[in-house]
């Protein structure tokens, strides 16, 4: 159990490495596909092998609230739950318990909220978020912290991260399912220093991997890469880093190329939804007009079910008329894009040429 | 291309039998899987394959207004558009033209009507609908006809079996796709002596198969048998006879046994999505608390994906969670569980034991 770097690119920061769990080996870079309520939406765990996931992120708030602890612990955890046998990450349900319940009260303990579904009142804090973490029986678990909106002022960024420390090592010192690996959050907002401080800190503590959070959270581009450089050197570097929610293509290339090795993110499943396909060349709006008659595949070339057996004309009509296949097969396609993305990613630096590589997709994807 | 009895059931009606399509042959009797827009709601084409799908029904009224035959055309046909390369049987529109859409007015030509999506005005009648048939380039076409609602006085029901009688005619004298087969349909209501009238007069006419139309509309049970009593002896014993609408076990093996060789319903899609599992031993609502923590499949013994794989207990937080998985779960199940139900009639006829099995179905599944 734990992570070897195999290669690390000679241009840049991009390493290529294996994360072993107790479910299986992880080739990092790698993005992880999000199963918010123990379904990657509209997927089966046969699709999601079929379509190159490695990794389910489940969110711990979710199945807290939903089916709750004791449903998920009589079918022996999330992995038999949900009949995914590769690994699984989930999150501390932090980040849900600020964004999206109704806060009631603050403490050392951790924090009492308002479900977002019923109103239900719960605690959550380190304890509880490990022990359902304990519960939920993953392979990589997630410390409790507070995720710093942006902006955020100085005197409540230096706070949080403090708080944020304390959390991590009750996070740390609560027991853990066998052979889960647990992760630090590296917090600190916009403020370089106390990235420094928060990584260093974490450090000491001792993680099996770290992630440095606060990033896609509404900021400029560059602040997210800022984010990345001002915790990455201070991150031992045997280590998996991780930046949480980022799925853009050539965002995620710049962290990797920045030392980030795991990225997770809703991106895929929620623009299929929309309508929307991910490609190597931007994202296409499925819905639109001028795919009325068209009688190629949603991406020329891509090897997905989707793409191999259907027209952009019947997923736009699929999608106009509401039917849940348009969505579903708009969602094979988007994994398999990102997966095979990072596919990619990996071939690249495995070559010499991820440099290059990066750049190229910065021009084929970004088209502002 | 035509129909054969291979078997003749010793004391029902019920037959054995193969009906040859230019997509292939089927096994009578047959429950079809329906199709409306151009996808059976939340399933693939290998899903159809996987569950012992036949033939999947296609509605010519819904796909006429969207996406419409130009787009259809532009693919090729209903089985390249939607990847089926099964067998399709299309309905005429008539039965939705009477039941969805807002009508305008009715002549000796057909309906003009404005659609119910965006109230656009159409037009239909046995000419439109048959070039939209050959069109979706189905295996069999229905002619165009008027489904009499229940209930209905009896000087109507004879006007419209002459109006139907009419359209049979015109409909078969329009140009047909390559290798399609035209199915007539018998109406008349309660009125035994207008269906065997409007039967003979399509006999005169002439087609390869013959619906029983105007059943399983809002009538008690006993009335769809005496519509089917009252039609089959005045069909020919080697042409298929098709109840148009019905999808509940016990009523399809009634209707078998009266020598009926074809089916079609939405309820084991509909049903899915509404959280109702369908089984041997009746319906089941998954939704229900008692599931909560059942490890056990939707239903035992059932060799279908879903059941095979996951339990009650997470089929049930997925419905509750309105996660699109679940309803695609019991979707897979419910039209696994109606092929595999229609597999099982065929061998209980083949084993000259339909009689007895008929009588244990009505047990196992109506629970009234």
């Amino acid at each position: 159990m734990g992570f070897e770097v195999i290669k690390t690119d000679s241009r840049t920061k991009a390493r290529l490495g294996l994360l072993t769990t107790a479910h299986g080996v992880v080739e990092t870079p790698v993005f992880m596909d999000v199963g918010t309520q123990g379904t990657v939406k509209a997927l089966e765990p046969r699709d999601l092998e079929e379509n190159g996931a490695q990794v389910v992120l489940g969110n711990t708030y979710h199945l807290m609230l939903r089916p709750g602890p004791d449903v998920i612990a009589a079918a022996g955890g999330l992995h038999q739950f949900m009949r995914w046998n590769g690994p699984i990450l989930t999150d501390s349900g932090g980040f849900q318990v600020f964004s999206l319940a109704k806060m009631r009260k603050i403490t050392e303990e951790g924090c009492r909220f308002n479900s977002h579904l019923d109103g239900h009142e719960f605690f959550l804090g380190p304890k509880e978020s490990m022990s359902m973490q304990r519960v939920l029986g993953s392979d990589i678990a997630m410390v409790f912290d507070e995720c710093l909106p942006y902006p955020c002022d100085r005197e409540r960024a230096e706070k949080s991260v403090e708080q944020t420390l304390r959390w991590a090592k009750a996070s740390k010192d609560q027991p853990h399912a066998e052979g889960q690996l647990v992760f630090g959050i590296v917090q600190g907002g916009v403020y370089d220093d106390l990235r420094r401080h928060c990584a260093e800190e974490l450090v000491k503590i001792g993680f099996d991997g770290y992630a440095i959070g606060g990033v896609s959270v509404g900021e400029p581009e560059e602040f997210m890469y800022k984010a990345v450089d001002a915790s990455e050197p201070f991150l031992p570097k045997d280590s998996p880093r991780y930046v949480m929610g980022l799925g853009v293509m050539h965002q995620m290339a710049e962290c990797v190329a920045r030392g980030v090795d795991m990225f997770d993110c809703v991106i895929p499943t929620r623009v299929a939804r929309h309508g929307t396909a991910i490609t190597r060349k931007g994202n296409v709006a499925i819905k639109a007009a001028k795919w009325i008659f068209d009688q190629g595949p949603v991406e020329e070339g891509c090897e997905c079910y989707c793409c191999r057996n259907f027209t952009r004309s019947y997923v736009r009509h699929l999608l106009n008329a509401g039917e849940i296949l348009g969505l579903r097969l708009l969602t094979i396609h988007n994994v398999f894009a990102l997966n095979r993305f990072m596919k990619d990613m990996r071939s690249a630096i495995a070559g010499g040429s991820f440099a290059e590589w990066k750049e190229q997709i910065r021009k084929d994807t970004c088209h502002e």
